[in-house]
């Protein structure tokens, strides 16, 4: 059944970016740290949970933000951030939806992030909605819209940078027992958020 | 040999206590949840991993706030945080150091943080040296001084509270592959830092 999914690769200080990201440097100073497993030499467990995850889903919702960095010099160039899954992106103002040459089709949703997610819903069909970025993680977080989060737990402490759980507020959320998958390194563990 | 080990239990947003904590609530609003594992029903993970920490820790380095905590009513009463091991708090005030009736010691140190450390390794000898509390574990670290991160990453959201990894500044730490012990829900993960 389709899910919706905060992945998301995070340093053990809980960052997603180090200091100072912008569009030379998406991910921020020593950045790159954090995806190094996804984008260097993978282990087999790391390639398994890259393919799985790139197999099942079906569509993407993002903030304009991440948007912008994708479509950047140093962005997913001709397609979108996973061939041509579609993406939603949220924004404050309308703008007109396209598809990519490649086939990706954009769409710009202004109207808030249930209809993003509804749109990404439909979309997806029985595949997954991966969320991406951390303004669009705490606004789904917030909501208790996300049934699962898969963090790529790196083994870094970056001292700052961008957090990804920040900002939630008041009150907590039990995660159910995680399932862990100890690669070289990097440690996966997936959460169930029950609802 | 001898190391110097930070200890935490940590939400997966990163806080070891949560918000509004203070003498009445030690760990914050729902802070109990991340020590459950501690002292609720243990699994015989979680009880070999607590055992052995408390086997080969041969003294403490803690704050003037978490000694208060400690000392308070909802503390570690006759003792200390481990028996007779002996405790030593960072001050800024000079006082006098005692020995408890149950014959644990407690050393005040004001001349600074690697004062104390070379205090607690004298008195833990071949044993591990624990550093608790999250100023505590932000200077020695800042200061390089730490040899080994255990984690034991709770499955919850707190969404607020005390963070132990803040402050870092910039630069960063690359860690050594964790040892990871996927327990009953809580993950608990051992990172070398190398020198």
């Amino acid at each position: 059944m389709s899910k919706v999914i905060l992945d998301v690769s995070m340093s053990l200080d809980g960052f997603i970016a180090g200091p100072n990201d912008g569009p030379d440097q998406s991910l921020g100073e020593n950045g790159h740290l954090l995806v190094a497993w996804f984008f260097g030499d993978q282990s087999e467990a790391d390639a398994a949970i890259a393919r799985e995850t790139g197999e099942s889903t079906g569509a993407y919702v993002m903030g304009r933000r991440m948007y912008d960095i994708g479509e950047g010099p140093n962005g997913w160039g001709d397609g979108g951030p996973n061939g041509t899954v579609p993406v939603f992106v949220l924004c404050h103002e309308p703008r007109e939806s396209f598809i990519k040459a490649s086939g990706t089709p954009f769409t710009f949703v202004s109207d808030g992030i249930v209809s993003a997610l509804d749109k990404a819903k439909a979309a997806a069909g029985d595949k997954d909605v991966l969320l991406m970025g951390a303004n669009t993680a705490q606004q789904y977080l917030k909501a208790g819209l996300v049934d699962e989060l898969l963090i790529h737990l790196v083994p870094v402490l970056l001292g700052g940078g961008l957090r990804v759980f920040d900002r939630l507020g008041p009150g907590y959320v039990q995660l159910e027992k995680p399932i862990v998958v100890d690669s070289t390194g990097v440690t996966h563990l997936r959460y169930r958020i029950p609802k």
